[in-house]
């Protein structure tokens, strides 16, 4: 009698390494990477991902791995997968609906990491506060997830997959490379760049170096070529991928714009749970995982559902509908940010810069409840709080909003007029693992906090 | 026997205009506007207050009143209120915590606007898209609005004040007046501003023009020093102010940091729903309404709680907590931007750039249902959306998400295979009050869409 | 120019006794009282109301009123409203849908009770365990509810009018009569009852005493004819009435069949807030309010939607539609009962007796919490706890829970393995006012538990 | 390195049948049955179970096997298993806390059946209604199930086990088996039994018959003995047992008496979904599956939180908490009912009566929308729906409620002045599987309903 349930498609095998999987991965977009799977619309099937280092970040409890990470390799993605109906495979100017049936950890490997890259390797939203390489483990329960280095919250995970997108027509890769190329080459003096982000580099090339493309030879002339046009996956783009958005979870479904015949799609970089912004970019609970996918295709749907904004038709984004099994918090405490930089300076309508402010008072503050600072900031990267644009025309101050479910946490951390805080207040364990930083690049220091 | 329920200590009288209101209104933050009431902690008082235009704004079915409305005399406020416990008045250092216990609109005023304000007369988050006045009433049945002007929706609204915040020091305002004016005076050419956000002027600075002082007689000496210094209200600051966060609503309690004796605490901007960003500046549903409060003083709370955040200790932002009867939607149309603009320009990080390719894509979108692109613009800007950001570190794009409650259209608006949108689809209402747009600013054309 | 906002048709001066009220009230069922209101579909009206002791009960500290209060002038109801559209009113076979836009206490009243009715003047669910009469007394600080003779709990209202309904038609009154009175005469000896429901009488017949019919004049011929007939207001029925549905509030919507021309609906009975069950009978925090409503005539709704349960098509039952702002928690703590009796008797799938074990078990284990057994049984009947039916199937044992939201709590309820309840825990009133139990039916007493 | 994840404890073959099973599987409760496994406290473990049938109902497209499903060897249950920390096993009077920390189908094995029992072999709640036994197969899109046999609804499932408990000691199954006992014997002449439940037997006295008992070898001296005492599986008791909560899902908690050392608890019976009452008996979408689980051992506990209700400390009931991610629906329409048999009879404040008509009345609307009744009476059995106990004190009605969540449906359910639902509407499947009754037994007609 026929099995039920889904058809596996992609499967990985955790002991491996990303090379030795059975179906090749791939870490770059490109139209001509082959698809390794076909799937028919209306079929349930599973695909299977390492986490987006591909296994180079251990659970070892130490951060050196994280400050000597390579960034060339990620993301590890499984897929392409090609789609299909009756009429045959989804054609550009199709709409790709994925319902993502199902996810989850792969059974034994039910751990995850969140880490603070080195200032000079990768950084993050707050690098300029947080220059040292650290990382945090988490364990998961089932749907709940602890760590040994941030003691006293557990929470449900709202678990994602960090990248899911369709492959690039080769026009809209050459528009991806050419806007990105004027912006790693002119960026700093032409752009009018918002000073308070301190990654760099501002954008992340085609590289040949630590390129995978699925079933293309590593080395052939082939593979030369397509490596140094196919695009880094680390942004998000017209296509998807690496959107971070938290929100994609189960029950979830998300509109892609097919740009290649098949539509290609490829997913990865599995997400327990993260935090809206992933504030310290290898911020969500990092881990291999599985997705259980079902597809549609709406024909010519692109056209009919998605109007580019930009100078051509390929100017699009996804959309998407929300799941109904979110984790439900009823109580959140919520940290404002506006406009105004650390040094004081006023800047114009700028949510990033609002969003930075929000976040950091959100770290100072909970940073009294026996925290240190990066475990704050760790935690705020990949628990389930949102960030909002609350105010974004009131110039010249933005106002974002950092709203953080207060049940996640053994204590009560709502101000108080007898200043105790409730609740067990385990003496905290000191601190997560981390390294120095060595690097040269200044330091943001807040001039008027005191202590911590 | 005793009465229950709160006591009135700001009355309005919405048939009269804000200079003849019982108690003096006053439009502007200074730290020398003299308290028209004091309340004790623990006891629940009410505080009424008229729409921010103060009647200037009219439920007449036109956008004149829009086209030519007076920028200099926003916000009319309520207040100053001193607040005292048994120790005496709040003292700088303290925080003022301020519980919303009830609000909602004034008996017999139960209507509101929503409206575009013209390009050169203060413009919004997409006045070079759309830079006509143009304006909708909405009608309020209890916890429901909905509008003549933009047919096929109904929805509760999540009713706040968009303005509440406590009097500065003379130190902050100076801190605010030097940072504002030098963003005005040197912002284009000194700063990197993100070049797609196009309102006018960068800051609003003080100005004699329209200022009301409460208590302070207008044309005084006094006045006048004091109308030279005193912050306009438009942006939210330290204090809180105009922060536009329409989760303060029912039930929510802000901790607003104390700056001078008696916190003074104002209030007014009434709204009867807004989304996040309040995207066409005149965006919220404006109503004249009142707020149910209850007071409480943690001593020596801003320094307990609260990290400056810049080279002072005034520089703090408000926390708050959300209340327990916000609308509950299950559903959600979510849509996706990130910071490349309508030119193809690639941005670094700017979320500010990755909302309003959200809000565009929303607005064309949605336009497929039967609505202009204002009507849209209009919705989006006042309809319970929720603004995230959903990713602020995958270089060079930060993701931003809008995500629209499908439950307040009276038809199906997620995409379909078979296209048919199901439900009444009413024909639409041609559009909203309009004017002419007479100004000389560019327009921002979207070169792909077609149509519409 | 016109103003905006509901039309009282229903004024209520709560200075003055219920035959003193402007427009009179009722407090019976009769197809032949007359309207004292007309309303068109689509308006927005507003209607208010005493309590449903109109008075009676006072804001007094003492359960005297509550050992001694008038059962035969309960409930005093609102209306008639008739209701018309641009075909006339409301024909008997019609649906009409009522949404309550709005609700609330009256200005000046804010301020409830919840009592315990003395088990040989009304009693309750669990009267043969709580025989002696109590109140306390609720104050409303807005959305939320605190007492002073329960301390530690404060809870935001799902404020509801406990009774909604249209006038029956002379042969829905008659079936009603019928069928009470055949309760009333032989429910004893010829019905199976549950035996652990110790309320008596079984049903409360009509009666003369204490009958109030609106505009008919007390004494008149008319008026005895109809008091001898008229259905008293205690339980809901096929029309509605009494269901102290404690979902019922802003926002929601309800389908009530008409049985007579104009439909002639009444309502009263406002709650503040309820529990599922109401389980002390005088249960719900019982106040004077308002509500705003707009209604809709179906015109021949009853056939279309309404499928009769009974021998005559008058066997309906309203159904009704949830709103969106109800109180949103995310933690529960739940008490299961099964259908076996405080004796250890087995009932057969006994929902009543299973929710009465459950409700005992919550009492019992709140009140380690330093409340006393009385104090818990008046907050379960009032809070928004839910109580529900699990299982039904499962011979011979129904398994009902109730389940109570954690954070209406100032400490932490949940079981804990070191004991410790976390924290406040305030050293508690003493307890509620009370009357001693002067009647002779024995009290059930629980033999296996210690103290207390 | 050692594997993270849930230790599987009991694993499960479905391809074999219950007795070819690795682990021996038990479906009687009795304090001697010995363990099969042993947990210690903090460790997540892993339990897997067969559907409540043992695969004795198949995924054919039939009901035969329903109609002659051998009612004495449910329900097929996976342990005991044997909790202990570091002082050793747990002990009677203490809590065991169990935490579900995860849950599903089982994987390849994503399927799921509802039923109805024939009246003469099982019934149910409405088993006079619909006396003939019916299937429906689900099959599961990960978090979704859908039916062809009930075609136009689908909904994430509520996943739980229908039973899990601790064994029962010597004298709490001596107390069960009397009180079942005497009211098989006696119940039907003695008590008062409510005269609508029409299923029968009244309890399920102790069986040799199909008797299980794990370890114990079938036949033996031991195996008899313990068989003749051991209770059927069918009620929720004082142990937990066959509470048939839906609440129970992932993340919840649940507090169970101990009675015997090592607390020796089983579960199974696994529910994809199910609706409060699950109304059809055989109601909840049936499936085998897994759950992940972690312990705690509370000391004392049953002492210090639960207070018998009955003659002995051994009359208790489980507690629990609620978890974080059960699916969140906003809109629900509601059906009443109060405490009047489909007769016309009034009966007195009875639950099981009101809940009966609301059931009812909510199969009779529903079936408008092009159902057979039987389809809607198993699609409430088994969608979640929440059935409420909303008046329990108003005499002589009891008023219940049953709310359907109406995005489960791909049209519009609620009531409309134009009487058009919207939607898709497809012709519905003819019906589902069914066979005849052969019966005797008298069947309730509603008299008043038109044709169906």
């Amino acid at each position: 009698m026929a099995q039920h349930g889904p058809r596996l498609v992609v499967p990985i095998d955790v002991t491996k390494k990303p090379r030795e999987q059975k179906l090749p991965l791939h870490n770059r977009w490109h139209p001509d990477i082959p698809p390794v799977a076909e799937v028919r619309v209306g079929e349930v099937f599973r695909v299977e991902m390492v986490d987006f280092s591909g296994g180079g970040i251990t659970k070892e409890y130490t951060a050196e791995d994280i400050k000597f990470s390579d960034q060339f390799v990620v993301h590890y993605l499984s897929g392409p997968i090609r789609v299909v109906d009756e009429d045959g495979p989804a054609k550009p100017g199709d709409l790709l609906a994925v319902e993502i049936c199902n996810l989850g950890a792969l059974p034994g490997d039910e751990w995850g990491f969140t880490a603070i890259f080195d200032r000079e390797n990768g950084g993050g939203f707050l690098t300029d506060h947080f220059p040292c390489a650290t990382k945090a483990i988490w364990y998961f329960e089932g749907i709940y997830a602890y760590s040994p280095h941030i003691p006293g919250v557990r929470f449900p995970g709202l678990t994602h997959p960090g990248i899911i997108g369709t492959a690039p027509s080769m026009e809209l890769l050459n528009i991806w490379n050419e806007r990105e190329r004027e912006l790693e080459e002119n960026g700093l003096k032409s752009l009018k760049l918002c000073e308070v982000l301190h990654s760099r580099p501002l954008a992340n090339l085609p590289s040949t170096k630590g390129c995978l493309l699925g079933k293309i030879e590593e080395g052939s002339r082939e593979w030369e070529k397509m490596a140094n046009e196919a695009a880094r996956t680390i942004p998000g783009r017209e296509n998807g991928g690496n959107c971070d958005i938290k929100n994609l979870s189960r029950g979830s479904k998300i509109y892609l714009p097919v740009f290649v015949e098949g539509a290609n799609f490829s997913t990865g970089d599995m997400h327990f749970s993260q935090g809206d912004g992933e504030v310290s970019f290898c911020g969500a609970i990092e881990m291999s995982g599985f997705l259980e996918l079902k597809c549609e295709i709406i024909r010519g749907g692109m056209k009919e559902y998605l109007t580019p904004m930009g100078p051509t038709p390929l100017h699009v984004n996804p959309i998407f509908e929300i799941g109904p099994v979110e984790p439900r918090f009823s109580e959140w405490l919520v940290f404002e940010g506006i406009s105004v930089d650390e040094s004081g300076r006023q800047h114009y309508l700028d949510a990033s810069v609002a969003y930075k402010r929000a976040v950091l008072n959100a770290i100072d503050y909970l940073s009294k409840f026996g925290y240190s600072k990066e475990q704050v900031y760790l935690l705020l990267s990949c628990c389930p709080c949102e960030g909002r644009i609350s105010g974004i025309v009131d110039a010249p101050n933005a106002v974002a909003t950092l709203a953080i479910p207060t049940a996640i946490f053994d204590q009560d951390i709502r101000p108080k007029a007898n200043k105790l805080p409730i609740g067990p207040r385990v003496v905290r364990n000191p601190d997560i693992p981390r390294c120095t930083y060595d690097g040269n690049l200044p330091i943001t220091k807040n001039l008027s906090a005191t202590g911590s």
